[in-house]
């Protein structure tokens, strides 16, 4: 069995709030009972542990990092960043997956407060925002990372997807694509909706259309859906030479299906990801990509909340960081006739 | 400010050890008083937490999880099945990356023990095992994950590495190769020194030798290593028609180093690697891989840490699960002459 404070108030005969100013150097208590204490703590070898100080009110020294999918590969950088910069101020992470589903969100969030955490980092999407309510009553520093809730009044950390989008649309633009067409992550994730109205609006800067039906909505496994929504756009008569996707997963769906169907990238068909994970660079063709500061954001969204720990304010309320786009093989211009 | 137990004692004039055993439903309290102080917990929003229990001695509903790196995607897809497992039965799980360097490891270790962690999942390799010493003499209940550790008492989930390195080898002698090369990690990491002692048995069996030279060790960042290394086996004027590498990681970096050098995979290299993570299904050639049953192993680890902190001990010591081979575009037979 673990010693707890009760054991060591047992065994000293004091009460626990008597162990508890010991550890906490508080309290009037003699230097020679102060000591016997100690001793005694020493002997049951009790640790005085963070969970003890959680519950003065003080530090648990834990953030919680919500994200839909920790499997992701683009998460899973994002958490690597948001850990070591935790851990370099003494945090660590508890990571939630929450495949994007409120219910999930849910859970977490009143688990994460249950467990008093000092912060929470929120990556995912949310569908009700009233699901936020109690948090947003809570005094947890609360930061958005790579996504965007508008109304909330959190602070926010993302890169620029609208330019993102942009970026996307300019460079198939330039390379000469006339029939362009969207693979689309779930309409209620801020992230793809800014992308698609980046590269929506550019388009139509230059005169072109991007038909309903052209933009392609997927869920949940992204790869599969990915693979089964660029297939039937392939599949018809009039087919997009250019595929932008959402994120690099979507890609790869979008790879399979020109395989399987003998449509050649790029010389049939030209196809841009986004977030230029690790995936982008081994794909076959390699990916051409938008690349978000991963490390930045994870870093700045640790040191936000630790901003907030200390002043009780959040600075800005917005960092919006830039996009960049890695142009590699899987876009080129489209084959003539 | 958060409410504590602290502020609910204050305003009830009472010891925290009071109010404690009114939220635990203990003591020996009026009716009528233990009301009054639950009115005043509702009036403060004062929330019992896992944290007010956890200093009683009871859980904290949380587990922690080492691996070498989140952002490689074979511990992320391990740690997602953990966190699903975990997540069944009420769990949150913290996630530590340790770099495979010891001293991330020991502090990451204290810092769970300080948080009271249920029970400690280890998916890292160790150097020096003397810094599991304190875990060892604690009651927290932890269980080994992809890696073994001899002379250790501790419940261990892994896959037949050694099967899985006999597979790779059988797969490429089958092909007909005779000249075979080695991608190693690091030599503390356990999985990898028994793929390499099962590739390394049946080479022998059928009389083909495994030179020193040819095993090749990378550690830190595997795919620069792995193209590193692969680039100076592939540059020698006898070099390997087939490679075996420890990850998928490291086949990626081999992958690379033979398209920069324009040996083409798989007909001038054949390359076979380990764990089967998404990575192997979106390179170019598609990666032969030997699969682990992530899945699997992530629901059992955290099942034995639940039977473990019911039990207070642990059934059997080994739970050694069957890795597969899928054959991919990577291996095929050498080239003649």
């Amino acid at each position: 069995m673990k010693t707890t404070i009760y054991d060591v108030a047992r065994e000293a005969g004091v009460s626990i709030a008597t162990v508890s100013q010991v550890i906490n150097g508080k309290g009037k208590i003699s230097e020679e009972r102060r000591q016997e204490i100690m001793q005694i703590m020493e002997r049951l070898s009790y640790q005085p542990s963070v969970i003890a100080s959680a519950l003065t009110g003080k530090k648990t020294y834990t953030l919680g990092l919500l994200i839909p999918d920790i499997s992701n590969p683009f998460f899973a950088e994002v958490a690597r960043s948001v850990e070591d910069q935790g851990n370099q101020h003494g945090y660590s992470l508890i990571i939630c997956s929450t495949d994007n589903k409120d219910e999930r969100v849910e859970r977490y969030l009143s688990l994460l407060q249950q467990k008093s955490v000092d912060g929470i980092i929120i990556g995912t999407g949310v569908e009700n925002k009233e699901i936020l309510n109690p948090l947003m009553e809570s005094s947890i520093p609360t930061i958005l990372i790579a996504r965007d809730m508008a109304g909330l009044d959190l602070q926010t950390v993302l890169v620029d997807d609208f330019a993102g989008g942009t970026m996307a649309a300019q460079h198939l633009l330039e390379l000469g694509h006339q029939a362009l067409a969207v693979l689309a992550e779930d309409p209620k994730v801020s992230s793809s909706r800014e992308r698609i109205r980046g590269f929506k609006e550019t388009l139509v800067g230059s005169g072109i259309d991007l038909p309903g039906h052209w933009v392609q909505t997927c869920k949940d496994d992204l790869v599969k859906e990915g693979k089964l929504k660029a297939k039937a756009l392939l599949q018809q008569t009039q087919r997009p030479t250019a595929l932008f996707c959402c994120n690099d997963l979507l890609a790869i769906g979008a790879l399979q299906a020109a395989k399987e169907l003998g449509v050649k990238v790029p010389r049939d068909l030209s196809i841009v990801g986004f977030d230029n994970t690790i995936l982008a660079t081994v794909t076959d063709p390699p990916l051409t990509s938008v690349s978000q500061p991963t490390e930045s954001m994870g870093k700045l969204a640790v040191d936000l909340i630790i901003e907030q720990l200390k002043t009780k304010v959040g600075s800005t309320p917005r960092r919006v960081l830039s996009p960049e786009l890695c142009i590699r093989g899987s876009s080129a211009k489209p084959q003539q006739g």
